[in-house]
């Protein structure tokens, strides 16, 4: 047994600052846990002078020789982007070095790259905090359902978005009054890109898809729409049935074929995940066996995603200690990623429509034309300024679109159709 | 790497049949991510001639000749209860086989001696299935906050009292009313000892605790109380200030100690222990750095509780197939439990006083004797049918018990005392 694990860190920001928090505060439980102490010798930063709580000699810029140093054991990214990042981590991997990544940006894009120099080199790779910051999420799919099929993953996983709908639906603010509100408390980055147009949200779809169906996803195959265009006329128009709107990432197995999407939707006031507010993720796990589950906590910050970041950090040490290794990448399953076209939801349809009879006629006729079923409909206000709104039986992605497109070019159409997909709502 | 992995399941009832069901169902599934089949080769039942489903030359009468077959790689165990269990298991672990068990009962009682038995004979035993079902619990708090510190854990893990309260709380009806529903639909067993007196939940907090703080805690040691003393009256009073009533297993990280109790209470309606009903389990985990997470599924049932055991024997297929080795037991810690006494909580005490001059101040006066205070009071009714109801500040449990003795002897005091610990209030 070594008489230490050496430990380097690379990137000290939100998240590695806490990191190092935690190693120097637990230090002595961490030791009694994994049977040595981890000792941490070498933090890359960009600015080395920018870091006064940590000492002077741990502190490098040159992240590729600390990665290089063959004393070293264990490495723990948090630095976040591609490159230059998987270049690190395959010189980690290749190098005999167990990593622990917090990266879902690049475990989304090139995991399997990863992965496989793991496998390749009898090393360990572990990321929980990439998806759902605290919430042991990715462990209990890939360990704890590993006995079970998995049918459907749905959960809230980026906390900007869903603090600025739940400002909008407390408030009644418009987007961009409640991008500047989150802007303003540090819950929005400064370039909410990332967030708001879902692509966080995307990168961690593909991951929990790829675990949860033992196959590869990427985010490239993820179906994505942000929160931009949510209005609060939406908003508004999902309290009227009752709901609220969140931003989903939904990953369904179909029988040979998975579906990945990432996009608002109004869901049912009496959902559990309506209740998750502010920053908060939770994610409900549906398998053949276990019916249905559900996490709940912190989905990201400094300390939360620190927390995650140790318990694979102790994983990885007990494996270097006890000579085993965790879960390698299981993509046997090999599915196919459904079109978005394919896919099946509920929708709301709010159509600004004239008032005159026979509209109502016609555009039930449409959406018969091309099979989507009708649930409800309800008309909202009267004459010039009448609303039609519909909710469909689920509906195939295409044949909305059609059945949309078709009604917009009718003379009694004042303005293009507001469509949202709805989840949750009891079964048909 | 072996051929297959041999199993031996003891005991097949409502777990142990569906165990074998995925087993079939999933055979392709387990193998590939295993990586190598698992081959059910034996089945200990006590009437071999009551399972026509399974192919006769597997079933057998003789369990302790089954755990005794060299042949034998792997051993799941959903018999329960204490003896001739621990002799099985002690001999599996002995003659080199990793074990599952879904036991809470024996883990609770003498985990510590399995344990030791796994770790001298390097051979793995897990046990997801013994707390909270399908819920992956038990993983999570072992391996995934295994780098942070866990300071509470609360939840409902007794699905028939949560359905008997829930009933209760529904209609009104009293214990043995709402006993009889549960036993006629099947949610409580013939003799429901182990579940309304709080056994069942105990030997889960048991388990808890010991994970969560890294010490050893038995069932002996859980502070004890079942529901059967809940009446109607105290689910109308939990009404009365937003509350319901749950049986709640907690688990609390004290500086150089640990408490540990099982017990009803009431707790508010927005709390989300509260819509927790019927068998479903749910428990909170609060960590330093991770914060609050909430764990939520269904806790007990065939399918669900197979689900857990078949995660579990894959883990240690894995291990077996890998040359790992999975989590040992973590006692370091060493803590001291906590007597109740010394425990505080908030209380709810229920006073059916004759309705005179001076009864509140004498009754304040007792409380603040003995350094109780008192958050609210109200008074239910007039005259002589008048109820005194009061919420405390934390006081402890022996501190509340002297107040409620010295109040019962004074003379405007009609009735005992109905007194029931009230959780999950905003903090004081």
């Amino acid at each position: 047994m070594p008489d230490a694990l050496k430990v380097a860190l690379l990137g000290c920001g939100v998240v590695g600052s806490q990191v190092v928090r935690l190693l120097r505060e637990q230090a002595d439980d961490l030791t009694a846990r994994i049977g040595v102490p981890l000792e941490l010798a070498g933090v890359a930063v960009r600015r080395p002078n920018r870091h006064p709580d940590i000492p002077a000699e741990l502190l490098t810029a040159d992240a590729a020789a600390l990665v290089a140093r063959t004393d070293i054991d264990l490495v723990v990214e948090v630095v976040g982007g591609i490159e230059p990042v998987r270049t690190l981590l395959l010189s980690a991997l290749r190098s005999g070095k167990s990593v622990v990544s917090a990266n879902k940006a690049l475990l989304a894009e090139d995991g399997a790259t990863l992965y496989e120099a793991a496998a390749a080199n009898g090393v360990d790779l572990y990321y929980e905090a990439a998806v759902a910051g605290a919430i042991p999420l990715l462990r209990p799919l890939r360990e704890s359902l590993a006995g079970d099929r998995i049918t459907r993953v749905m959960g809230i996983v980026n906390g900007t978005t869903n603090f600025i709908l739940s400002r909008m639906d407390a408030t009644g603010a418009g987007f961009d009054e409640a991008l500047a509100e989150a802007t303003a408390l540090g819950y929005a980055e400064a370039d909410p890109t990332a967030d708001v147009d879902g692509f966080d949200a995307a990168a961690k779809a593909a991951i929990l898809a790829g675990l949860a169906f033992h196959t590869r996803v990427t985010a490239a195959d993820v179906y994505r729409e942000g929160i931009t265009s949510v209005s609060a006329a939406d908003i508004a128009s999902a309290k009227a049935m009752n709901c609220t709107v969140k931003l989903l990432a939904i990953c369904e197995r179909r029988e040979q074929s998975v579906s990945v999407r990432v996009h608002p939707a109004m869901i049912p006031l009496t959902h559990p995940l309506a209740g998750v507010g502010d920053a908060f993720n939770a994610v409900f796990v549906d398998a053949e066996a276990a019916g249905s589950l559900m996490f709940y906590g912190r989905g990201a910050g400094g300390a939360p995603t620190a927390s995650a970041v140790l318990g694979d950090l102790v994983a990885i040490a007990r494996n270097r200690v006890n000579g085993g290794r965790g879960a390698r990448e299981s993509a046997y399953a090999d599915l196919r990623v459904t079109p978005m076209g394919e896919v099946a939801t509920r929708y709301h349809v709010a159509l600004d429509v004239a008032d005159r009879p026979g509209v109502l006629a016609t555009v039930a006729r449409a959406f018969a034309d091309h099979g989507v079923s009708i649930s409800t409909v309800r008309q909202e206000g009267r004459g010039e300024s009448a609303t039609l709104v519909l909710v469909t039986h689920s509906a195939s992605d295409s044949a909305l679109a059609a059945t949309v497109a078709q009604i917009s070019d009718m003379d009694f159409i004042r303005r293009a159709a507001s469509v949202m997909r709805v989840e949750g709502l009891p079964a048909e």
